[in-house]
């Protein structure tokens, strides 16, 4: 029967999924398209794969939803904002992954986000992931039902990811994530076109948070830490913070900001070299 | 104080919002980037708007999370998938036109959707809008509580969309629509990553929607008609259906797409012409 991942614009009539995405054992993925392009360059050129000079990465979604490359045993995807955008793209690629008989396969998620009482720039590893009601779980519908599931991340992976952030001379922690579906209200910020609460309730709310262990706050941690439990894969979610919310609402730096974007991709770029070999094994 | 835009890449350090966005009147949008921007070549041909030979519309965003055109009176802005990346487009694009001092603008989505027992091809007037779990509201979380917010839309206008879109010949209805923040399971598709329903499960939650007066099934029209709402513009969303929800999940339309993704284009095409000398005066 024909399987159709019709936001990424492939099928099983088009593509033969195991000749052409059976090595692939790292999935990272991010919100912008820009930036995953961006990623899938930098892999081509820091990772010992094998290209022909006069080559570069192809994006290869048949669809202008999402953007998709293949860096040897690596696939760099967009996601988009918030979890209806995430969730589209993480059924139809572990539907891909299955199609084409991957094993063992390790998903990041690498973005920016705001921090909770850290200077912009830090690094943040994701141990599992709050909602914006503050709860540890990710809150599906499902056929009309409130249906709840889990957020935890790999730990061991964590400490290893940790580990390289450190030795890069980056400001890095482990700690949770608030995953809110909204940048605005939903993150307590006073700068949206409506805003029905005072800045000292702002502050309350992510006081309480940061009382929790909550270290930055981001829009698809929790559909993608439930979706990679669900599947049994092992993931992480790193990122960077570009501001403390405890101080300000917008996003106002501009110098650093590759510098800083770049950081989470560095510390993923040494994991997969780190681990390049076994991938092929 | 300098406002900024961050997701459209414009603040009022770069922009002169009143100067180059006073005159906008209507708002159109939709989930894909490539459509609006043939939603914004196809108005510049078919409205009475003045342009230089050898000019066409331009992309106005400076980031790469959304696209926005400008054709004289009319926005066309991309909204992605889902709640998460709608309710940002929406909050920074009501934010630039307050700073514009528009006044009186129709916002409108216009989109793609499961049908239900209706044949592809039918457009889809949204009366109001039910979620995933069936209640007729939006809910938010604001400062970690539950909030709704109501999803009326207004009727005289969308009496006026059915007329056009029965002159020309469409098949037509107004009717409730099921908005889910999910593509798979929000939406009872068995054909996710994960479906944990039997297909009479999914049949049951299908009639059940169909029996409250829910004729199509998409991502967005929830947050759109609450925002609306809130910010008291009139909107409408308009969407034409690909499939019958009652008899598959996949979506493999082909040779009809174009012309049914085009039939809420034209009813809107031909609203806007019939009000474009009102936008002026």
């Amino acid at each position: 029967m024909k399987v159709n991942l019709y936001h990424l614009g492939m099928s099983s009539d088009t593509h033969d999924f195991p000749k052409l995405f059976g090595d692939v054992k790292f999935v990272c993925c991010g919100g912008s398209s820009k930036r995953m392009e961006k990623l899938a360059n930098y892999f081509t050129e820091n990772l010992p794969v094998n290209y022909p000079y006069g080559f570069k990465p192809e994006n290869l979604c048949h669809s202008d939803r999402y953007v998709m490359y293949k860096v040897g045993p690596v696939l760099c995807v967009n996601h988009g904002m918030g979890h209806g955008s995430i969730s589209t793209m993480l059924h139809e690629v572990l539907k891909l992954l299955r199609m084409a008989n991957c094993k063992d396969t390790t998903f990041f998620r690498i973005g920016t986000s705001g921090g909770l009482g850290l200077p912009g720039g830090t690094v943040v590893i994701s141990e599992s992931v709050v909602d914006d009601l503050l709860e540890e779980s990710f809150e599906m519908h499902i056929l009309g039902k409130r249906v709840r599931k889990p957020t935890h991340l790999d730990s061991s992976l964590n400490k290893e990811l940790l580990k390289i952030a450190t030795e890069l001379n980056y400001n890095a922690v482990i700690g949770k994530t608030l995953c809110s579906n909204d940048f605005y209200e939903g993150q307590a910020r006073l700068d949206g076109a409506f805003c029905d609460y005072s800045k000292e309730e702002k502050l309350q709310f992510l006081q309480k948070a940061h009382i929790k262990g909550v270290k930055n706050i981001e829009m698809e941690s929790s559909c993608f830490s439930a979706f990679c439990t669900r599947a049994n894969v092992r993931a992480a979610v790193i990122c960077v913070t570009l501001l403390n919310r405890l101080e300000q609402d917008q996003i106002d730096v501009v110098d650093e900001l590759e510098e800083w974007e770049q950081r989470p991709v560095n510390v993923v770029t040494q994991y997969i070299a780190h681990h390049f070999n076994d991938a092929y094994n």
